[in-house]
């Protein structure tokens, strides 16, 4: 391909509204452009590197017995009726009417086109397991699109669903869609990603992972232990606390006029956080009913593990209202008397004396302790994991949190969608019973983008090979002399003859703006053909990663670069 | 893969709503499932006729110089409003309202996309002339979605668009995409493929053809010359006319109560409808205002041409109201007082002598002479073609009606998008102008649901090799013969180790429902291994289009039939 051909522009400024580097670099290298919120058409660069994702995704699916298929975008509404999920989901999923007045919606997941795909032929358990998958467009009306591909409202996403007749061939099952999945972004070429345990969302479903490339401009904060393997999303990680020294004392009421913090009272008091039990106040989305949670002063509430015990959706409270009996900045354990439902977080565990609110205004507690003033009570563990806390796995304190995007999940589903959409089959038994699936899937737009994101310098995003739009890129200075356009389509011709992906730039422009597209769009090998290299019977190359800079001979530059790129690409193979 | 693990079911039934070949084939062997009105879900042996499909067009698509990109499925209304299609299209464009009642469509083809993608950066003339291309879904409401994958809602295009900077050049790469369509088409194995002239539709621009596969199932008619080249839809063929023979004669007022129709007018009067002046009766769509066609007796009226010539929509009148002043049943052009607009069709040349209506309750005309009756009219084409007419081109009169389905397409579409969504570069002459564009489309499942129809026999498809899902199916009969499994095994393993594309059937079924799942999956080359086989050291081989029946030394068997394969696939390399 010639750069002169290629369509779209490489510039230098930063659109003012990208934020982070792959989304600014990706823009300003003419990989992409802006439709609507959320939505991007791709250029030929991006289109070239998603192919290859998607190449790669399909050999790693079908190893595993995966089968593809197709699953339409537009979906009878009746088909998430029968879920559940119509209703359950809300404005995410984009909903339409078509001629005829029948509901439809756009797909944003496929689970149920798969169950209705599957239900009436998988009747047997001799049928089972399987593994369908696709790579198909989906449609999410994010309320937060950002990033360029990072978070988009339309994108291009692996979906995959297994079904089993036990839970120990999906647990078998998911294992090996796990290593999968671990292959599939080495051989992309993303470096640093992890595996987290993760909260299932609305996928319905108890385990499920993660895997996150990790970045500072990642969303989602990750509890990663550095002693052992633990890891896990922040809104699914254990908080352990270290243990805090505390002597029992009486109880006794202080004067704390207008003092409703932590912060305030750690500096009227002159205790540490780590001695206090703070109250935060949720409320109940459904009925507006309140839920008071104490916790360590110096410990912030898990939102995503409060609801999961709850079992149902909550918010932080605006405000309380007089009638509740609730009096905010003063809550305490002891005689607290509000219309609320309380929770106790584990981190006060073991703590003999605490500050706390004396449930009237302008008033404090000092000493209490809450088997002797509270009386028994469940502690649960409600509390955000935090730098330095204590690992669950081998109890070490070496929990740090770190940054992440997530570029794949996978949930073990159960029988959520087999059951609600009563998809059965005879097991050996005789008996009729439910499937038991499992759900799988990898974004691959995201993908493109968190690599850049992670493989980049200030002017370009350094592609990996497997996933590079082009494996070569032969920069022709000076081709207006004959003899130096001659030697680079010698080079470019005999490439493409030996299979390689070439780019050829012959353009009539400085050298400099030349390296400048070169590094936007960042080919891993550059070939500089010149006068000067002609003249020098060579041909110049270098790695845009900037690990090798050296010359080949002109006359044996096609076989030595063939090998070049032929070992860069086997550095990724496994 | 074996077959034993393939999802879906194969059966013998056809199912009721099934009224052509390849949508009965498709469903009894397990390659879709129904979701929604036009809209089907895949199985992987369709997937993996789609997948090649689109392999070859990508090919043929690079080979051209086109640039693969992505656009989104929805876009914002706003583009659309531009062009002026957002109100000029009507249900068949699915739309919805976003999150932020933005108002959103779904693409049904993405020329509005295309020039968004271009418009600011192809901004000197030296960039052009370039083409880019997508392979996407599209959703389109189709009043009549029908005949399984032949006339879907949602379906996979691959849809082209070429920018230029002036007609010749427009029409010197048109002519390249046409040879590049052949090839397509060649080369996925489709046999009876024709181009025609066609009308543009909704598209907008002048010069179209349409690639039409030829089939009785095909909703379009064609009309051929057997003495030439000429091809063209029947919605813009030209109808030249015989000549007939008539004298002049004196008009004549006779009685004919009653008589209302052609065919009665030739009973009463024993005249031939070539001498009748038969009158049509149409309203616009907009304004409900009449318009009378008078054509020969025995034509029928184009409608495709009347709208074309009248520049408006037209549909039939469903009557006529007593203040238009219009006789239905009688109508004739002498003394015709009617409120309507009128039309003479070119087939009325020449006729010295007609019967035509008198325009009063039961009573017509003989002996009309339009010339001397009437006077100067204008003659205009909108008659339809007709088996047997007179060829526009050689001018014999070899005109034969063909059906076909339409399965690519190919528009010069002017500067209609370029111009309403301000697409402008500067040219040589330092003028700023509107590139000219051109767009280019095929149905990728269409595609392969007409080669199935085309390529067929009761029992199955028969897939061509390029497109079939698999390239040999082996079948093993008796495979808890240790010995029996172990020949097909080896066999498998060696196919796949050579790069073939193996389906391996070792149930324990009988030989006849083996053979039967066989011909429903239409794989070309057959091997069967059995007890019988392995006694007489060899593996049987068959084609599934039966020209070919024979043997292999069991020895040699993987290489013989690697070498089948290769041969076979040899017939559609071009």
């Amino acid at each position: 391909m010639l750069v002169r051909n290629l369509l779209g522009a490489r510039y230098k400024e930063t659109p003012k509204d990208c934020v982070i580097a792959s989304h600014a670099l990706m823009m300003k290298g003419g990989y992409m452009k802006y439709m609507s919120a959320g939505s991007y058409s791709l250029f030929t660069p991006a289109k070239r590197i998603t192919n290859k994702i998607e190449n790669i995704i399909r050999e790693e699916m079908d190893a595993i017995g995966g089968q593809e298929v197709m699953f339409p975008v537009v979906m009878p509404a009746s088909l998430w009726e029968e879920s559940g999920r119509y209703t359950s989901i809300g404005s995410e999923m984009a909903r339409f009417t078509d001629r005829n007045n029948a509901k439809m919606v756009l797909g944003m997941t496929h689970e149920e086109a798969a169950v209705h795909l599957a239900r009436d032929i998988a009747a047997s358990y001799t049928d089972y397991p399987f593994m369908i998958y696709q790579i198909q467009t989906k449609f999410r009306d994010e309320p937060r699109a950002r990033g360029g591909l990072i978070r988009v409202r339309e994108f291009t996403m692996k979906d995959a669903y297994s079904f089993h007749t036990s839970q120990e061939d999906l647990e078998s099952y998911y294992d090996k869609c796990f290593v999968a999945y671990e292959r599939i972004f080495k051989r992309a070429g993303a470096k640093n990603v992890v595996a987290v345990k993760s909260d299932s969302g609305m996928m319905g479903g108890s385990v499920s992972h993660e895997f996150m490339l990790l970045t500072d401009i990642g969303e989602d904060t990750l509890a990663i232990c550095s002693a052992c393997d633990y890891k896990a999303n922040l809104e699914v990680a254990d908080c352990i606390t270290h243990e805090i020294e505390s002597t029992v004392e009486n109880l006794e009421e202080v004067a704390t006029p207008n003092v409703k913090t932590i912060e305030g009272l750690k500096r009227v008091l002159g205790v540490d956080p780590t001695r206090m039990c703070k109250a935060v106040v949720y409320q109940e989305n459904n009925t507006d009913d309140y839920v008071v949670v104490f916790i360590r002063g110096d410990l912030e509430v898990n939102e995503t593990k409060l609801r999961n015990y709850l079992k149902t959706e909550v918010h932080p409270a605006s405000g309380v209202t007089e009638e509740s009996g609730i009096v905010a900045g003063f809550i305490g354990p002891v005689g607290f008397n509000g219309k609320a439902k309380v929770v106790y977080d584990r981190s006060l565990v073991g703590i003999e004396s605490f500050v706390c609110g004396a449930n009237k205004k302008d008033a404090h507690f000092k000493g209490m302790n809450i088997a002797r003033d509270v009386g028994k009570v469940d502690y649960v563990d409600v509390a955000k994991a935090y730098n330095g806390g204590v690992c669950p796995i081998c109890g070490k304190p070496t929990i740090t949190l770190k940054r992440g995007v997530e570029i794949g999940n996978i949930f073990q589903l159960g029988t959520k969608y087999s059951k609600s959409m009563d998809m059965t089959y005879v097991d050996s038994d005789g008996q009729r019973k439910n499937p038991i699936m499992g759900c799988y899937g990898i974004g691959v737009g995201r993908l493109c983008a968190t690599i850049c994101e992670e493989q980049h310098d200030d002017y370009g995003p350094i592609w990996p090979m497997p996933i590079a739009p082009w494996q070569v890129e032969i920069c022709c200075l000076q081709a207006e002399d004959e003899t130096v356009k001659g030697v680079a389509e010698n080079l470019y011709n005999g490439l493409l003859k030996s299979g390689v992906e070439v780019l050829f730039d012959d353009r009539d422009i400085r050298a400099g703006a030349m390296f400048a597209d070169a590094d936007l769009l960042g080919v891993p090998v550059r070939a500089v053909v010149s006068k000067k290299t002609c003249e020098r019977g060579i041909v110049e190359v270098s790695f845009r990663d900037k690990t090798f800079k050296g010359e080949v001979n002109m006359a044996t530059a096609t076989e030595d670069i063939v090998k070049i790129v032929n070992d860069l690409k086997a550095k990724y193979e496994i």
